[in-house]
């Protein structure tokens, strides 16, 4: 049982997408990820997935629309919803999701990451 | 699918201690609180619950300790656990938990809330 700040652990992250687990809820994982640059198209097909900024700005693309997301603001990608997230400065999110959720989805590539990596 | 600033949404809230659903996550809720004083002492059975400080500072009691939380620090309260939450100013919190949790968790009384209200 130990209190996160979350802008203080972000410092301990240096790769670009590659999420990072500080905490779980039940069988949820609340993840910290900087990020900069444009992710890959993916969806997530059995859960919602839900974004936190907690330093800087990004957008999530969807396939008709896109939305920004500045500091302090929260949004929950539905499943099964195609979504690029991006950013064009370096950003820290939060994430929560399910446990061994894949930070690629339904898509791979070189930013597919570990999704069991604690810091 | 909208995006919610956690610090302009909670002007909506008037009452201390009354939860106010923003979004769900699958079967979980994101929920923002207005907290001021003591809180009191109880449990969830069932299941963990995630605590986050959007704006001034609160305590978490425990049988044997306390944890105070700062803006921006983040903490999850295991299923099971004895705590009693307090601030002595004003402190605007998100709390995520599964649908349907009371906030009382096994205790009742006057601040037992309902728990189906969107803001």
């Amino acid at each position: 049982m130990k209190k996160i700040n979350l802008q203080q652990i972000s410092s301990k992250i240096s790769n670009y997408w590659s999420p990072g687990i500080v905490a779980e809820m039940n069988d949820y994982q609340i993840k910290i990820v900087k990020i900069k640059g444009d992710f890959v198209w993916h969806h997530h097909k059995k859960t919602d997935e839900l974004f936190y900024v907690i330093e800087g700005k990004m957008s999530i693309n969807f396939l008709d629309s896109s939305i920004t997301l500045n500091k302090g603001e929260l949004f929950i990608v539905p499943k099964g919803t195609e979504h690029k997230p991006s950013a064009d400065e370096e950003c820290v999110i939060m994430l929560i999701e399910p446990r061994g959720v894949r930070n690629t989805g339904n898509a791979s590539g070189d930013l597919t990451s570990a999704n069991d990596i604690w810091i």
